[in-house]
């Protein structure tokens, strides 16, 4: 499977008979408990703003961080951390990214050792994240004082404070968790991420926690999470802003007892399946909950001559500001589908591509052999005025799909962005 | 000249002694008229929508066109009609960007010749250009129509009426002229763009008419514009989108009657430095007058180890969103300065970068070495609050400066985009 077009594998063969979502979140695989708390790091929040997730043993781990070449501090550290592949806490606060401050390295290794400390662990085996506001100081003072706290509420009913803490602007909790079978054992996987402004591929740019009991190497778990990645977290706009802080962490407990994945073979497909159906829901929800969105645009492109021509095309297509804003209208204004995918980084014949709106209110047909076609305004403008949006490309110049998401553009972003530090 | 970094040239060297403002916009050099009319192309509309540019003789001309690959008929058509070099009229409309249309270089090349009939000229020595909604069907009954009466309408007055014409959703006028001399022979140079959203890098993604009566050969002339383009529309941006449509034309008729220009001489610097103030400024206010903008914002990046990394560092911070709604509420958030320069594809040493807020009401520095410094919010705010703010960024790794103009992003960018064709 390493070669092929991953889109095409998940769409053309979806495969998730066998796989049940269940409650728990970060917390439904075995041996994982967390837990959530109002740290203060942001004056007058009146939300959770720290979290800690803890495993009773020492995971196998892989993580993806973001591409920013202004990296946060605790991204340094956690890359260091995690060069062993192994780690059994992450320590996380939102409301201060810790990125630009002079301080920044011995505040997210001072907090690490904390969370050490407080789980008589070692801190190197401990994750630190951060997301908020870049370049204000942090101090060690709310970790001193809350670890402790964190330490004493973790618990396997913790996933909900845990998602919470680490929202920003996001509205709502995004988390979702698997049930599946490898051989006779039961397997979980769940997760939680944030995000919602600053949301642009090259990496997840959010902060995602997924853990699972699978037994699995670091390698298969790396590979695992990269896969699944480049179609999922990958393929999510919401403003072209590709963030400094974020990262995806994988933790795996091996507690399902499974015969260990150490190699691509039929046990990693199951695998893989089950990551891909977390990090899929995870990412379509920060794209949906993109900061003042009010529309989830899915933008398919088929028939692609290459995997890189069709995603390219779609993320052109989602990130357009100009088509954001008329799907914010519900205005079927097709050209700026056409523009947006004129000025991707993509080689295709313009005389084959035809656009397709599309909802659960229909489908209509707006753009044949690259040119405009006669179709209902009051149609498009029904099917457009749904909360799901869909934008079909059909390159008709190859076989190669790909899907990604993104949002409208409203007032709301503009309001929440303008005094965001305030 | 050729091999310099150009805006280190026009930044050290402003050298525009010798240049002095006039008006008369795209008539202002020796043997152009102009004319405007409103041909309700646009239903509803209440302004001017075709316009008409004319030389009494056959000029050299030069064009640049969009990247985008999806290219508007009249694009297609006037890159035939300028194979040569030549060209004597442009004929212009807005409210509709003939792109995406069955027949669209049947109209484009019918509103050529239409053109070359009212003028008895050839038309192959007319330029068309579009602008306005794509996929829009156009017929050529209003250039029937309007052409005819543009015609009878042209003078060395027209430059308002025509400048009018182009505009969509611009809110003012944009034109430039200037007065200068080659010997002892007075030359003019001047020209009028539009532009207002839809604009991104990947040239001028606007439309832009230059006329001068400079004698300079049609090679030199292209040479020249792309050089200036490079270092002024290249290096606008509002936000994102590069449109299918959009144009710069340069039209020389001579009548200054100086040496011809055929090389790279002292003439030629003095022409492009002419060429430079009209653009700059027709660039500048591009941005300036961006969709909703209340502010323009001025990206200085100094010292950068090679143009490329100056020039995309600039952009990148122009076009952040996160940092261009920030702007608009005049708030400090200096780490999305950072988080733009970090995603620029560019090369850098962060330990290295600092960043000033500037305005006419001060000079703040907010980052050094990286990292955050103390500052006066209330000072910054008061810089910020101004409608012309620079962002000055010195990478401290070379010495290449690029200077790239973006705007604010405001409620009414949304606005005025969700339903831009109703």
């Amino acid at each position: 499977m390493k070669n092929k077009n991953m889109t095409e594998q998940f769409i053309n063969d979806v495969g998730f008979e066998g796989y049940t979502f269940i409650e728990g979140g970060v917390c439904a695989a075995k041996g994982f408990k967390a837990a959530g708390v109002n740290a203060h790091i942001k004056a007058n929040s009146q939300k959770n703003d720290m979290a800690l997730i803890y495993c009773d043993k020492i995971c196998n781990a892989a993580a993806l961080y973001t591409q920013n070449k202004v990296k946060g501090a605790p991204i340094v550290v956690t890359k260091r951390h995690l060069a062993d592949g192994r780690a059994q806490a992450v320590i996380v606060n939102s409301g201060n990214a810790n990125t630009c401050n002079s301080n920044g390295i011995e505040i997210a290794e001072g907090a690490c050792e904390l969370t050490a400390k407080a789980l008589d662990i070692s801190s190197e085996n401990v994750i630190v994240a951060s997301t908020g506001v870049i370049g204000q100081k942090l101090s060690l003072e709310p970790f001193e004082k809350n670890i402790p706290i964190l330490k004493e509420k973790l618990s396997e009913n913790g996933y909900n404070d845990a998602c919470t803490a680490i929202m920003t602007t996001d509205t709502r909790q995004k988390q979702f968790a698997v049930e599946f079978k490898l051989g006779d054992k039961v397997c979980r996987l769940g997760g939680m991420s944030k995000g919602s402004g600053m949301i642009n591929p090259n990496m997840a740019t959010m902060l995602a926690f997924i853990t699972t009991d699978v037994k699995i190497s670091s390698e298969m778990l790396h590979s695992a999470l990269k896969q699944i990645n480049a179609i999922t977290y990958n393929m999510v706009s919401v403003d072209g802003d590709t963030s400094t802080n974020d990262m995806v962490t994988l933790l795996s407990s091996g507690y399902a007892d499974n015969n260990e994945i150490t190699e691509f073979n039929e046990d990693y497909n199951i695998f893989i399946y089950a990551l891909h159906a977390v990090m899929m829901n995870l990412a379509k929800e920060t794209a949906r909950d993109g900061e003042g969105a009010s529309k989830l645009i899915t933008c398919v492109v088929k028939n692609a001559d290459t995997e890189e021509t069709a995603k390219a095309t779609a993320l052109s297509v989602v990130n357009s500001p100009l088509l954001k804003t008329a799907v914010s209208a519900a205005d079927a204004n097709w050209g700026r589908v056409m523009c947006a995918i004129g000025y991707a980084d993509a080689d295709f014949d313009v005389s084959r591509v035809s656009v397709d709106f599309a909802s659960k209110a229909g489908e209509v047909r707006v753009c044949e052999n690259g040119v405009g076609v006669d179709f209902s305004e009051d149609e498009a403008y029904k099917i457009l005025s749904e909360e799901e949006v869909i934008i079909i490309i059909d390159l008709h110049s190859g076989d190669n799909p790909a899907v990604a998401w993104g949002c409208d553009l409203t007032y709301d972003y503009v309001k929440i962005n303008a005094e965001y530090r305030s």
